[in-house]
Parts: C-alpha cells; structure tokens; sequence
C-alpha cells in the first residue's frame, strides 16, 4: 500500500485523512474539508476519511502537469502504450481487492457486473487504446509531398483533468477509465478528480497507475489525483492558463458550469449529461413481438438500477391494439420488480426532481414512484405514461433525464404524432428503432429517420441502446445537451482520442525536425498515413534520393 | 441583375434599400436602419443603400435554413460538388465586375491582388472543395464488420452562420469564401453575414450563388444573406435551437461573445481571432542573412496594408551585433515606405488602440506611428520595439494585435530570454523559426521549438508566415485566442470540413438503411474507408454472399 494517512491539525483537533496524488508525490492535501463515502445498500458511512481540497492542491496539480505535459510532447508512442498495458494487466492482477471497495462504495453488485464485466471492459479498453497509440494511424499523418506542407494530431501541451461520474467505478473512472485511457494514449497527462462516491475505488485504482509510471519511463506528474473540491475552484481549474482540456461526466447544471468557464478561457470542454436514449416502437414490430420488446426494454431500463447513460428514459410508440397490449406487458414486467441499490443520496433525490417535473408537465405514473426502504438509497422501478399530445404540448420538462430506472411511455395517436415527437427531442447520445421484420414499417422508417437522426450521436435498430461495443466505429456522442459537441465520441478507440488532441501543422519544416510520424520514412512501417490524398503504409521516396 | 430595390417607408420618408436573400427569394429586410459602404481610400460613402435586420429576418433565415439543412442531409455529394464547381466557374466568369466592386470597397488594389490573386484564389478553393465532396473519403466512414457497428461524417442537421471577415473578400467571404466551401461541401446550408464594409461584394457573389442553386438540384434555401444586425441579435442568432454551428473571423471582443452564446446554448462555435505569428530569428541566421530576412518581413508585414491573420506582429531576435544590423535593415525599410489603405476607418481605430497599449506597456515606436492624410484610412507603417526583459514584465499587452503594417521586435539578452518570450505567448496561428542553414542553431533550435510548438497551430522554418497555400496538410488554427479549439482548421479541404460536421454512429442498423458511404459496396468504388483497422477502397464481402 502506497497511501498513508496524513496529518493535519484543523480546529485544534489531529484529524487523519488519505494524501493526494500531486507532483510525483503522495502528499498531504491543503483540506478545506474531509468528506467519506457512503455505502449506499445502508446509508452509513464507510471507514476512511478523504480531503476536499483547496485551490492550492489544484495549482500545483496544474502546474506539475503543464511540465509533465511538455516532457510527454515527444514521449515515444510506445512508452504510453507499453504503460496503458502495464496498468490494465495491473489492475487485472488486483481485481479482488478493486471490486471489492467498488462494491461497498456503490452499492453495484460484485458479480457479475462488477467483477466479471465492468474490470474486463476496462481493461480492454486500456488495451485497445494502447493498440492504437502504438499504431500510431489515429495520428492522421497528412503530408503534400509537392508543398511539402504536413500535419498531425498531437498532444495538448498542458493536462487534461478528467472528472469521473458516479455509475462506472472502473470503465469511466477519472483514474483509468475511458477519458483516462484517451488522454494518455494521446500524450497528455491526467488530473484525475475521483467521484466522492467511490474514492476508495478511486484511490486503489491511483496507487497502481502511479505504480506503473516509472517502469514505463513517464514523467512522475503524469497521473495526479485529487478527491474533491469546491464547485467555484472547479471553474477556476477548467479555465487554468496551463490546462490542455477538461471531460466532466455527470449532472447537467454542473456540466454547464464548467464548460461556460473553460469556453470563456478558450479552453476545449468535453461534457457528458443527460440523455433519454429515446426508443421508438413501430406499429408493425409491435405486432409481431411486443412481448420481446418489453422484455429487453423492462431490462434495459432496470440494469444497473437504470443508473446508464444509454437507459432508454422514452419509449414512444402507437396507442393501437398491439401498442396496448405491449404497454399492457412491460407495465407488469416492472410491477413488483425488485429495485435496485442507487448510487447514492443525491441520485435519489434527483429521481424525485425530476419525476415532479414530469409530473407537472402531465405524466403520469403507472408502477413505482416512491422509494423504497429506511436505509439506503432505493427508488421503486418506475413506468410513466403521457399522451403524445400532452408530450408535445411542453416536451422541454418531460425530457429531465430521471437517472435511475424511470422510463416515460409516449402513447401516440398516429404516425404523424410519432414524428412531432422526434421533431422535438433534445440532442441524445442514442436512440433505437424497432420495426418489423419484413417491410411492413419501412416507409414510417423512412419518414421517421431523417428528423431523429439529427438528434441523436448512435442510431440502432431494433434493439435497447445500453450495451457499447468498444470499437473504432462506436460513436458515444451526441448533439447538446446528450453532449457539448456532436463531432466527437468518448467511447471508442482511437475515435475518442481527438478529444484531446491538438493539430499540428509544419510547413517547410527542415526534414531532420520533423516528428517522427511526419518524416518521410514511415517509423513504425506499418502506420497509416495521407500522401498525396492516397491512403498508405509506404515511405515517401524522392527521384533525387534514389538517384543518390 | 437579381438584385432589386425595396421600397419601404421609414420615419415617414421612402427609401430604397437593397434587399436580403432569404428562404430563397429577394426579399425586402425587416430594416431597423440602413447602411452604405465607405470607400476607404477616401472616407466617402458609396452609393447604395443596405438594410440592418432586425431579428425577424434572422429567425425567418435560420428556420428556412433548418428546412434546408433537413433536405440536404440526404443529397447526393455530386450536387454539393456540382454546385461549388459551378459558382466557382461563374465567380471567374464575373471577375471583372467582383474585383472592381470589391476595389472599390476595400481599398485593396485591383491588380494583382484581388483580380489575379484573390478571386483565382477563391476559385482553387471552391474546386478543392468540391473534390473532397465528391470523393467522400473526407467522411471517414469507419466500419467494424464483425460487430457491424459503422460511423460517419455528417451534416449538422441546421444552417452555418458564417460572419465573413473584412480583410479577404472573396477567398473568406461569407458567401463564398472558405468557411461557404467548408459548410456546403459537408452538406450543410449557409446563412452568409455579409461584412458591412463590402456590402455591394458579398450581395454580387449572392446573386451568383443564388443563381447556382437551381441548376445543381439544391433547395433554394441552401444559401441566405443577411447584410448586417444589431451586436445583441447575432448573440441570438448563435444560440438558435435550429442553427448547426457558426464561425467567425474578426475582432476579439465580438468573437468571445458570440462564442460564449453559443457555447452556452451547445452549439460549435468556431472563431478565429486575434494572432501575432511571432517570428523567431536565430543568431545564426541573423549572421548569414539578415538583410534578406529584413526583405522578407518588411514585405511581410507590409502585405495587404498588414492586414493578414498571418502577419508577423512579434519579431524576436537576439540583441547581439547581427541582431543590432538585422534591426537597422529592417528599420531602414520601414522608413519612408508607402502605407496601403486600410479597410475602414474601425481599422485605423483599432491600431491607434493597439498602440497605445503597447506604449504604455514599454513598447517604443521606431518607424511611424502616425495616420496619414486628412481623407480615407491609411496609417504609416510602424515598427516599434522592446527589450525582452521589458517583455517578460508585462507580456499581455504587448500581445494586443495591432490589425495593419505594424509589427514589434523584441530585442533579447540572450537565448534564454527569447525563451522566456516563447513561454509566455498566448496561442497564434502560425509561428516561425528562422535559423542558420548549416547546424550552427540547432541547439537553439531544439530547446525553442517545443516551447513554441504548443503555442501554434502551423510552424514555419525560414519563411515568413503569410502566403497559405490551401492543401490537405494545410493547418489554419491553434490554440485560443488565435481560435477557440485547437484541434480544427479553417482553410484546407477536406481538413476545415469537420468543423461543420456530426459523428454519425449506426449500430447494427438494416443494410439497406445505411447511408451509401457505409454500406458493404463502396459507393463511388474510389473513396477511403477504414474498414476493420485498415484503410482500403474496396467494396466488403462476406463469405455467405460469396456463396449465394
């Protein structure tokens, strides 16, 4: 174990709490506070104390990353993938003991989720951003042979700070997780800020990155942790001078916040908020297989307490016969279903905010609404139902994401009451058509595809959105407010790479200067490059060299 | 001619004012007040009379946008290029009318600049553009074929409010210039605001463009114009629900408005600002050819009344006797050089500003400083300098870019104050390093460029940095304030694409659903796609097809 307790002495008492990871060091944090976790199955706090930080922990932080920054600018690929690997064979090695504190601190349950499925995702997907960093191609090497002009993406010259939500201790955690995994395979380092719900998860998961930095030869600020601070100093880090960029996963207000800071100081801000993952029925699929439906909506909805950023919170289909007897089906699929454990006290209390919200705006509840239980944190599975017509006369409220397992069913009267819905939806990170078989729902399909694709980062078909495939091609993004920007993904190597990286132009640049990847030899031979608008692996070769 | 007068009766009195081009007809503006151009060259105003919208016109353009931009979503990548060819053509067609026009509003000379420079330049542009729309590759199609997840490059789904710079009337034309080729290219329509001091240009290239639409099969709202609104009615504009992005090259306190509206409202906002493109001289260099060096930059800075985003405004060298001798040269071209004219009289406003903050922050003027003439806009060429120690006291305003032949040297100690210079500049959008041609400054070299490197988007060696020649490679960004993401570029074809475009993810969606570019047969046999990690033109085949 590398943390130690520090010790402080605040308001005449010795106060014990867990150091921070800043500048190569476990050190003692300038605490304005200590906070502890909260096991969320009982409502009681958990051992161990951990400090909010003041303002100074974050500026040294920044500053020792702006240097660490500057030494990663060259860092051979290699070294960042070679490190990826180490901490996700690392944490693979540690697995028990990491499960473990996440499954005290969330209330997410050890198996399979937490220890057969979310560990193993994370670790692929260290891998698989350390399969590209080494390959070099998501770089984008460009090169006009004729001008001699040629560009690249590269790091950002300063750390990026990465503030991990509640819902995925290990795939999304600040120390990591997927931003993580992006920003280091890129070469910029990282400011983890852990979630306060699970910093001991957050903790164990530093101590082995912070293990690994020296082995792999990256500077010692390359990986820095700090567990907690105040909102208003999280504004002034996301605009600090010396910061490369910011991804912030969680509640909309708070997202907003940070990004109109780091805006303001010209910095690129990466949020992820809220999404309703709008899943639309058509009338011909729900003939064939309502049944199946409902059964893969009711799971969708409930994994994981419905504490997914992929939940579908919408469901909108026709209130026909067959639209009623699904409805009729999934309604008692969540009847008497068993909740789960919610993260935590505030996710709680968001769910009650924001089904008064669409409470207000004419939804109705149909199972569920009310939590469950004295201790803990748990919200009955929770089916609503509104009209299409009410949905359509004030959508802005009755789009509040309800984080947990709250889905809203949209009864349509027709066809064209199905399209107005989507016509105002809100940017949502996906969102899935089902339709029949055969062609019975294409010409709906047709009509209905244009105005939502628009809205949404990932389209499926016929099936739930939950479930991500990390691949090259996944895209978890999305129009505002599912995101800050629909040109880019979080999920997804080395899609979610560009994030954070710079363009780099060198125009007439003096051949022996010239970065690697941009040198007329391929350096890895196997890197994909632009030459000339051609795709290609081959060196450059130049008549007057070969006549040499 | 399309353009027609409208009549409208304002305070009692009849006055004509040309109309706006909106939802695809000439139409008369909802005016709140009218404006004429000014020719700079003489301070008089131009005939003709232009309208200030009032928000009516701006909502009417946006949601005839939304409708376009809906339409355009699906249109065939042959219309875009078709169109982008065909305005290209007839722009050259009507050279002659454009450049005088644009000579007359601008000052700029006729010849070479704007009939054999800018309007070729712009005409390059368009054909470049409607290339990369044609080849497709610029989309990125991404195919997992295993997992049968496949993303892409889209449309925004909303309109491109482009707010055209003063300084290029043709290649960065709102109507026409490089963002117009950008947006268009991806798909998206354009909403053209005109600068207000080439009215009578942009509403020429309109009617061109207008004139176009038809022909290539485009809706009729692909292309509006708005001459000119009041400040707080473009911050609406950017954060209308309907818009899918805008860009905006001009000053900074106008750009950090509009972005911080739109960044508010979720919306790409891509502004390109202030830049000094600090030129760095090494001794080396300065012993070798310092006169030619002088040459380059007096020319440089003088280009177009120095009124380029790349102009040198910082040039830094070491105070040593090739230094002192660089400097006389310099100093002696500058004296009793002609001043252009400026483009109007904000400009000349602008420099005065620029200087004075300059001098109260221990900058010196050498050469000029003065305005020129009791009628137009015109300003002596002015070289002022500074110690690099003075510098460092007071780095902020001594980056304030003064828009014109201006340009300040710094005058180092030694090389690790011009380091220190190059670690506390603010992000340009091109930098250069000027060093021996042998290796006498490698060493100076290698310790500078990393500093500098991520301060720039694009780094010369030996050159100066205006004169962009518009390639694939081509990098025009950096960091903030020279923009507001350093991860874009705004000219280069197909790189100022992305800027414009949604990352489209598909997930295991219907074959025959998928747009062209992502199903299994390549829809134009020639474009790139990566295809499970490797990038190929082929078409994919699957083995049970085979065997069918």
């Amino acid at each position: 174990m590398i943390s130690r307790l520090g010790q402080v002495s605040s308001n005449g008492t010795e106060m014990d709490y867990y150091p921070v990871l800043i500048d190569g060091a476990w050190r003692r944090a300038r605490a304005r506070s200590i906070f502890r976790a909260v096991n969320p199955a009982t409502g009681e706090e958990l051992p161990g104390d951990y400090p909010l930080s003041d303002f100074a922990d974050i500026e040294d932080a920044v500053r020792a990353g702006r240097g660490a920054a500057l030494e990663m600018m060259t860092a051979a690929p290699e070294s960042l993938a070679d490190y990826l690997e180490l901490l996700g064979e690392r944490i693979g090695g540690a697995t028990e003991a990491l499960a473990r504190m996440a499954a005290r601190e969330t209330g997410l349950p050890l198996d399979p989720r937490l220890r057969l499925v979310e560990i193993p995702r994370m670790i692929r997907q260290l891998r698989l951003a350390a399969d590209a960093a080494r390959d070099r191609s998501w770089c984008r090497a460009t090169i006009d042979t004729q001008a001699d002009i040629r560009s690249k993406y590269a790091p950002l010259g300063g750390p990026v700070v990465v503030f991990g939500p509640n819902n995925f201790p290990f795939a999304c955690n600040a120390l990591g997780g997927t931003d993580f995994a992006a920003a280091i395979a890129v070469g910029n380092p990282v400011i983890a800020k852990a979630h306060p719900y699970h910093p001991g998860t957050t903790r164990l998961l530093a101590e082995i990155a912070f293990g690994c930095l020296e082995k792999s030869g990256l500077p010692p600020a390359a990986v820095q942790l700090i567990y907690h601070m105040q909102p208003e100093d999280g504004l002034r880090c996301v605009a600090h001078p010396m910061l490369g960029a910011f991804a912030f996963t969680g509640s909309r207000p708070a997202a907003l916040a940070l990004k109109a800071a780091a805006d303001k100081a010209g910095k690129p801000a990466y949020i992820e908020t809220s999404s309703l993952n709008p899943v639309f029925l058509l009338p011909g699929a729900l003939k064939t297989r309502a049944e199946e439906a409902a059964d893969e909506l009711f799971a969708s909805c409930t994994q994981g307490a419905g504490q997914f950023c992929t939940k579908p919170g919408l469901i909108v289909f026709i209130a026909d016969p067959a639209g009623f007897a699904f409805f009729k089906v999934l309604r008692s699929r969540f009847q008497g279903s068993q909740p789960g454990v919610l993260l935590g006290r505030s996710v709680l209390e968001g769910i009650e905010t924001a089904l008064a919200a669409m409470g207000n705006a004419g939804a109705e509840v149909v199972v569920g609404g009310k939590r469950v239980g004295a201790t803990g944190f748990r919200f009955e599975n929770t089916l609503l139902h509104i009209t299409g017509e009410s949905f359509l006369r004030n959508p802005a409220p009755l789009q509040q994401e309800a984080f947990g397992a709250v889905s809203l069913c949209v009864l349509c009267r027709n066809e064209d009451e199905m399209l107005g819905i989507a016509a105002v939806l809100e940017g949502n990170l996906a969102s899935s058509i089902y339709s029949h078989e055969d062609g019975a729902d294409e010409a709906l399909y047709q009509r209905l595809e244009p105005v939502l694709r628009i809205k949404v980062g990932r389209l499926l078909n016929d099936r739930v959105p939950t479930g991500i495939t990390v691949t090259a091609s996944m895209v978890h993004g999305g129009p505002y407010p599912a995101t800050g920007h629909p040109g880019f993904s979080s999920f997804g190597a080395p899609i979610s790479f560009y994030r954070f990286a710079a363009l780099h132009g060198y125009d007439r640049v003096r051949r022996h200067r010239l970065p690697p990847e941009l040198q007329d030899r391929n350096p890895t031979g196997k890197m994909w490059r632009l030459i000339d608008g051609e795709w290609t692996r081959k060196n450059i070769e130049r008549p007057e060299e070969r006549q040499a």
